[in-house]
């Protein structure tokens, strides 16, 4: 089985090394990081830079297809080379996968339409107008499209997706090995149970958190 | 505030990556990962490639430093330019960390004499005959010392360390910009939950598990 994770300028980490982590640890599979030219890729922050060992024309045919989010997504929202990659291994992939606004980069590909997903909370109202209806849930399965929300939700939808593919036990030894019992410090990870000068905050500054605008 | 995030071959992605999502976050932060080389650094798989931006010796006064774990922790056990620059940039470290493994490396160091440390479930046992005490918990901080437990409970060490050096708010503030509201579809994430199969299983691949050995 031959994953596929996107890798564009200014993409969050954790949105493609989350799922990565989880995924890669599935028997008899095959990662590469991918992007339009191979070499490092940099991060939102500039300070992560991780390599795309291989280019759009490289990989044609993945099994799954994990397009992270952050910044950079809003360099992807109209037709070019990224969506028509995206179109074309969708065509033949057992899985299409999304984190964060990276389901917005595959509703502006026109894959998501008709379809329920999620997406970073701050950009769930951006997912109408490109055909899809959003939800407020952490990780969506609607066919084999499966959206997870921000950031951090990538490992979430990878567990989920490692149990539909290699059943239950297999996924609950993943979550064994990479130890994945999280107790957060506090409990402020969703918008209903921060506290409201906090969710205020970030919404005052969304365009900032979404797209790195100042 | 300047945090320095130590690579070598075979470490564990999200050892580092987790971590590096949420403090990378704090203001006024610079990130910077460093390495015996600077050029790409390959993880346990050999899939994924993080760039060292900075050698050991161009980083003399990190703030804050982290240790990650992972297969590619055996190389680094014994006395060497790994553990000599870990001494010295603890002399003047606000913070000393480590995820997974990497307790097991600062140990050795000679870092943790005396302190109480987490480390990754199978590797616990090891951190006696290295002078620290082990404990089943999942972030562990002993002054400076912050350790964590096995690879995603870096993103947890990471949380509690913002919390520590710039307050709730802006801790609960990166906790929902990564939306970190974890949902794991399966509860198996530490050895007295996971079912009975699943723990022997591993603890029987510990070698494997810990060290990539066959």
């Amino acid at each position: 089985m031959r994953i596929a994770i996107l890798l564009f300028d200014r993409f969050t980490a954790l949105d493609a090394v989350g799922p990565y982590e989880v995924l890669s640890r599935l028997p008899d599979t095959e990662t590469v990081f991918v992007g339009q030219r191979t070499g490092p890729v940099r991060n939102e922050g500039g300070s992560l830079a991780l390599v795309a060992e291989a280019t759009l024309a490289d990989v044609a045919r993945p099994d799954i297809v994990v397009v992270p989010g952050g910044p950079g997504q809003s360099a992807h929202m109209s037709d070019g080379p990224v969506h028509q990659w995206l179109r074309a291994v969708d065509a033949t992939s057992a899985w299409t996968t999304s984190v964060c606004t990276g389901s917005l980069i595959l509703a502006a590909a026109g894959l998501l339409t008709g379809r329920r997903a999620a997406s970073h909370w701050l950009a769930l109202d951006q997912l109408p107008t490109l055909g899809a209806y959003p939800t407020g849930e952490r990780v969506v399965v609607d066919g084999k499209y499966v959206t997870a929300a921000g950031v951090s939700s990538g490992i979430d939808m990878a567990l989920t997706l490692a149990g539909h593919i290699a059943g239950d036990e297999v996924a609950q030894t993943i979550q064994l090995g990479t130890e994945y019992d999280p107790r957060p410090a506090y409990d402020a990870g969703a918008p209903d149970k921060a506290p409201d000068e906090v969710v205020s905050a970030l919404r005052a500054r969304s365009r900032f958190v979404l797209r790195g605008e100042a």
